[in-house]
């Protein structure tokens, strides 16, 4: 794995580490300041504040025991300084509103990254759900 | 607009126009040979030939007389010959599989746009549904 691509791969396995930690604020510094998010319901934060008061919210409810396992992640380089990293997701423990268990749900994940002299953060978050938990794919 | 917010915002334009005339080959063309697209409900599709070959079969059917409107796009270059753009989009005109009509939808979608030498083309497009028609927003 090239320096580039094990750098990248540390911010994507942070992003699940701080979410299974429930480390918003950590979570939060993985992004650039300007950071925007879509979450698979179509939920549209924008700047890394608003992306951390909006998990610090979930993970004190929804996702407060919650387990999110990237099944696989692909790392694309298509331009000098930006990275594409796509992430096969499983989502488990969530519970409904009310405190009972959901069933696990999957997910496809984008997060551009670009580096700046912080090294690697992300700039958008995009993720959508798989519908029936199987993704189709063309190869 | 600068020059190159006018150029990204032509190639965003032509993915609705060329939709919207069930033009695929020409839909096809405004993403890079390595393209790779998610649909809404979680299917992936890699390469343009794929994203192409995936579009002419939807819009044979389900899609033969739809129309897709977007409402708002705001365009970001977060580095070098990166753009970032993302769109909020209605879908009229679906029908069912037994051709029945639907109801419009919404969603957000985020085409990630790379310049080469040929100019600006998409090399991600990811798609998330709006839950329930409406998107909360942080500011």
């Amino acid at each position: 794995m090239s320096d580039k691509a094990a750098e990248v791969s540390e911010v994507v396995n942070a992003f699940s580490d701080c979410w299974n930690r429930h480390d918003m604020p950590a979570f939060a510094a993985l992004f650039a300041e300007d950071a925007q998010f879509i979450n698979p319901k179509g939920e549209w934060w924008r700047g890394r504040e608003a992306i951390r008061q909006a998990h610090e919210c979930t993970h004190a409810s929804l996702f407060r025991h919650s387990c999110l396992s990237f099944t696989r992640t692909l790392v694309r380089f298509p331009a000098d300084g930006l990275a594409l990293a796509r992430s096969e997701w499983v989502l488990e423990g969530q519970v409904s509103p009310e405190g009972a268990p959901l069933a696990p749900r999957t997910g496809l994940l984008l997060n551009v990254l670009v580096r700046g002299d912080e090294g690697w953060r992300i700039v958008e978050s995009q993720n959508t759900g798989i519908a029936g938990g199987v993704s189709s794919r063309s190869s």
